[in-house]
């Protein structure tokens, strides 16, 4: 008798929730829905928001389980009572104040023109100062724990959001009973049980196995409201990965049309559920996860200290390894800036007599090019330095244009600017150490687009295999929630009969490769001469603030 | 009674004469025409042409003569006979090889599916090998000739052109019995005298009042077959200017309308005509002519050796004084490539809503920003670097680019960067002891873009004033009739009457120089660094090249 599981992947903009065959991971059926109200920028219910801010409404959260839920089973067409797991993955870290009940501060009418009361999605940049104040106090105060970060936090994680709460917005801070991940709030919703995700804390809340939290003293000293938020606003109790956390209670199973009792997983940062989508449970393999932005996850035996990457934490996505994290801040968002900001009217006009879309044509005109062609190389830094310089304040940069250099060379070039910096993040973990065998990608825009992975493939010299599943996130929460469910031993085994990567693979041109190596040499020559050397696009940055 | 002269001003694409009155210069009358074929690129009657190729048929510029000529007459609606002077001016170095009754070997049947045949532009780069060479063997045999020239040649000039016809097509060169400069011709044509310029002998013939041509000798050990050349294929007399090179013939008279008798002024080279035009004379006023590309000129007493111009030449456009010349090899170039490349389909859209062209469109919406606001620095080398670096090997670069970078800012930023390589130039002079008291621009960008003479004025800190004749090149070139007529005793007198500044003057504003100097200090390092320190511009024209 078949049995199946279900995956709900929270994106950015979107909801998806994917029905999985627990015998094999495929994809059985699917059910995605827009939030209503996407990101809050500008402004929210008419009071203006900062620049960098970067909100979300809960309720568009619960609007979207409520939807996709029912859906993705009437689609299926199967008996409800054949999905016997459920698991959950969210963007990270976007935290939500909450009652005591989980009630999120913004659903109460006195909070409902706080922006402070949202969602802070995790995107939201407005803590910044923040994260330079918690950076330079862990320097001095514990830089050990610091060095699993690379040195610096970014202000899309926890405390920074914190710190910005308690300093800007002490009445949210004194009335929020707790803080939580929106991925935790989720499993609160289903399963009527607060949890913590190591998988959030660990990556995202300087928590570890080996160190707890950092403590109240710590956050006393940056801002005296913090005294004690560990214990209070902050929970003690963390929730471990890759088992069950709770069941679906009656109550919800009746609004989203599962059968009550179902297990539910400890959620997960949303590209790490990709580990067992692609059935990566053991060091080695390198998942590389090309969409708006990128991220690059390795599994290791242990954790060696080095900088350039997000984090290195321990059992927080397949217990018994170390996870490792780097990233790109922008990918496809770059691609995107570029048709939207750069692409003239008879290109567009041509992708509209041919029924293409223009990223497409953009594709195939890029094609023809042979490597090298357009003298073009650009930096990839049009949303600042994730990994392995890590300053959010880099900018982006064109070098070799001409009079004859054609929107085809310069689309070319930032896809290709996109491959050094993923080529630069390898040799980091190299450097460090950290082997790394084989290549699996997954994210939007490595599924639909072969001219990228091929590029990826011959700058960086590896062969590169897509992930199976069309959805990977979503499948790899399902995966979790199959592992939650019993029926396997634990997630390892789980993902090895439902995870996988595809047939299909991208294997270095040699000829390609040999003349990547020489562009990438003068790529690393801008890299460490505008990341390292010279600090001109700070300098620009700062006047351009004046 | 009313005097007048007229002007003829062949251009790089279209040819216009204006008819001017002798008293205050007036622009009566103007009438230009676009050349038949425009610039021959590409293809050849079907022979393929090298990617640096850029031909002319000579057959176009007579057509133009006869055709503009009688145009502006019966625009102007004078007595013909009241017309007393005429003046040429013309692009250079645009080399013909004539037989010695002056017909272009491309008029003969033979001939005419032959490309070095036909007259090889200005910017036709295809000699590059050869500028190379030349400038390689004068660094040894005479060096303080090739410090006139800053130190380099460049293909756009005679001697590469010739050298590479007697390299590569030595049957063209065996059967011309001249090559002459195409503005030389048409006085020819229209006197039935040939002539050489001083003005084009001196700033592309490395020719000087003082040591004459570059002896035959040098030329013999490059290629045997020009051991002679000087003296032969190159007329040893050479014409000087600001006085009459002969009289209209009958024969052209009849054809073009135009008394025969009439005196004809020696040609010039097209920018070098701004000065009487603009009534400049004297040493201290910076002539800056902002076209498709920007030329940069400024009389003075003496000859300082100087790196980083184009030349510094004697007696050649206003007698009794050296001509200092610099030039950006591309300005509004730069504009259009970024209008025709990267302008979206909803700016295109707007402008046409509007009914404004594109680039009014875009300054629009530059104008509303303020300055260092896009945090974008840009290389003005899109068209590789002519002054201060000389090379033309180098390429455009932009830096500062954000995901919210909007067009309108790397337009602007564009803009700048073509301010930033002035400011450049200029300090350059001063860094040479070479005065700049005031300076007044013209040219087709100048005369119709505000905002670009502001930015040039904050970048440059300088006042500047627009030229008032509409056409300033042939308005010099009129004035130079106009002297050549004998109603005024030399051209300074006819420029002092004939030649103007506008009212209409740019002022600094201090606020915005004050961040300009901020953003310049910037644009020095990008300068030095890819000009100087690292040459990887060049290896990137290698790898696209290879």
């Amino acid at each position: 008798m078949t049995k199946y599981a279900i995956g709900i992947d929270y994106g950015t903009l979107s909801g998806r929730a994917v029905l999985v065959d627990m015998a094999d991971g495929r994809e059985v059926a699917s059910a995605s829905m827009e939030y209503r109200h996407a990101v809050i920028e500008g402004e929210l219910n008419g009071v203006p928001l900062g620049r960098d801010w970067a909100l979300q409404d809960p309720a568009d959260y619960l609007e979207v389980l409520e939807t996709v839920m029912p859906r993705v089973i009437a689609e299926a067409g199967i008996d409800k009572n054949d999905i016997v797991g459920v698991g959950v993955d969210f963007t990270s870290s976007t935290l939500i104040p909450v009652k005591a009940d989980g009630t999120p501060l913004c659903f109460l009418d006195e909070f409902k023109n706080e922006p402070f009361a949202y969602a802070k999605l995790w995107k939201d940049h407005s803590a910044n100062a923040q994260a330079i104040r918690i950076s330079d106090a862990l320097r001095e105060a514990a830089p050990e724990r610091l060095a699993r970060y690379g040195g610096n936090l970014s202000s899309e994680w926890t405390f920074p959001k914190l710190l910005h709460i308690a300093d800007e917005a002490p009445h949210v801070y004194d009335a929020a009973d707790r803080f939580i991940e929106a991925g935790d709030w989720l499993v609160w919703m289903l399963t009527g049980q607060e949890i913590h995700s190591e998988c959030h804390l660990g990556f995202k809340a300087l928590w570890s196995r080996e160190l707890g939290f950092v403590p109240n003293e710590f956050w006393g000293k940056l801002n005296p409201r913090m005294k004690d938020i560990i214990g209070t606003k902050v929970s003690e109790k963390t929730t471990p990965v890759g088992v069950g956390a709770g069941y679906v209670t009656a109550e919800i199973a009746a609004r989203i049309g599962l059968p009550a009792g179902i297990p539910v997983a400890t959620d997960l940062i949303d590209a790490h559920a990709a580990f067992p989508a692609c059935g990566v449970t053991k060091p080695g393999t390198l998942l590389l996860i090309v969409g708006t932005s990128g991220c690059h996850l390795l599994l290791g035996d242990s954790e060696k200290a080095m900088s350039g990457i997000c984090a290195v934490t321990q059992d927080t996505v397949i217990p018994g390894f170390y996870t490792y994290e780097a990233a790109q801040a922008a990918v496809g968002d770059v691609f995107s800036w570029f048709v939207k900001n750069c692409v003239p009217a008879a290109y567009k006009q041509e992708a509209e007599e041919r029924g293409m879309n223009i990223h497409a044509l953009l594709r195939e005109k890029a094609r023809r090019l042979k490597v090298g062609e357009s003298g073009l190389v650009a930096l990839d830094w049009w949303n600042g330095n994730r990994c392995v310089l890590q300053d959010s304040r880099l900018s982006g940069l064109i070098v070799g244009l001409t009079l004859s250099t054609k929107p085809e060379e310069i689309y070319r070039a930032l896809l290709e600017s996109t491959a050094y910096g993923t080529r630069r993040i390898i040799e980091n973990f190299e450097e460090n150490g950290v082997e790394i065998r084989d290549v699996i990608a997954c994210g939007g825009i490595a599924m639909k687009d072969d001219l990228i992975m091929q590029i990826y493939a011959d700058v960086t010299r590896r062969t590169i295999r897509l992930a199976k599943p069309v959805e990977a996130m979503a499948v790899g929460s399902a995966i979790c929630g199959a592992a939650a469910s019993g029926m396997y031993k634990d997630i390892h085994e789980a993902a090895a009969h439902m995870g996988h990567a595809r047939d299909k693979i991208f294997t270095p041109n040699a000829d390609d490769a040999a003349v990547y190596d020489k562009l990438y040499d003068e790529y690393r020559q801008l890299h460490d001469y505008f990341g390292i050397e010279n600090d001109m696009m700070k300098r620009l940055k700062n006047i351009r603030e004046d």
